[in-house]
């Protein structure tokens, strides 16, 4: 579970980070069925579900506000390419999810551009991935953040880096504003 | 199980034929686990998976050949489309799936371009998308061909209509003998 390699072919896994910030996470606990800082190892062929339902979704944000199943991960392949690229799709008929500028309605999916934010009600969300050689696992990682992803790219600071990104695409700018 | 429209709504429900073919069906009852002629309704968050592992696969192929999670079919709406749309990806390592003249390995996917022969091994299998209104759910009706899909189209003749395809896509030129 806490595993940088795939033991059977020792091959290093694509890594998804996922930090993770909601402005009252110290007092509603939304973040609670997480387990941070811990690596997971996911099969390929697995479609990664995130939402209120704990016995539908693999990750859970425990919040009457959040749609049972609100999106899904899942990993596929380019023709040709030796790298697992990302998929994000809404499962959710209330709730628009808004990956960097691109805004996705009930199943509407996109293709995850290696780092940005995504928002939607009061979450925001900084997923990163960092390419590995395995096409058969991938595995996550989450961070909580104690602080606003948006605010300290407002202030001019970095966003939290989890090393060794390969990707250098930057979440799109945004007006806290408009949201 | 065999609506035509959803209960609810009365919405039409998109519907996804499967006319498959095996050289052999007579005799090694690979189909035996296909309801024929029946509609199914799925959820639209729903990824149906077929392949030979009865645990992990919605339809079943029943044979040693195939592999444990063969592929996917999924849906999914474009930005501002009213209609579903549905994508294929390949779960094996090991089978190579041509999709209309795509060839899809592990991990690749495409979109499925509303009516297209798939094959795989000896399989053979008519895939026909006729459109509904409904969002929220789809269903499929499995067909069984008598004869060789691709042997139909050589000698002139049209493959198997299941009716109502608003689709007016037709399957790319293949040669049997490539295959």
């Amino acid at each position: 579970m806490a595993s940088f390699e795939d033991a059977d072919t020792e091959e290093t896994l694509t890594c998804f980070h996922v930090t993770v910030y909601h402005p009252r996470q110290d007092h509603n606990q939304v973040f609670e069925r997480l387990r941070f800082c811990k690596r997971e190892k996911l099969s390929s062929t697995e479609v990664v579900t995130f939402g209120r339902n704990p016995k539908v979704c693999h990750y859970i944000f425990q919040d009457n506000q959040v749609s049972r199943i609100l999106f899904s991960l899942q990993p596929f392949r380019d023709i040709n390419s030796s790298i697992l690229s990302f998929e994000i799709k809404n499962l959710s008929k209330k709730t628009s999810l808004l990956v960097g500028n691109v805004e996705l309605g009930y199943l509407n999916k996109t293709e995850f551009p290696g780092r940005c934010i995504m928002r939607f009600g009061d979450y925001q969300v900084l997923m990163e991935k960092e390419d590995g050689e395995s096409l058969e696992y991938f595995e996550t990682r989450f961070m909580l953040s104690p602080r606003s992803l948006l605010e300290e790219r407002h202030l001019g600071s970095p966003v939290p880096e989890n090393g060794g990104s390969s990707s250098s695409l930057l979440p799109t700018e945004m007006d806290e504003n408009e949201y």
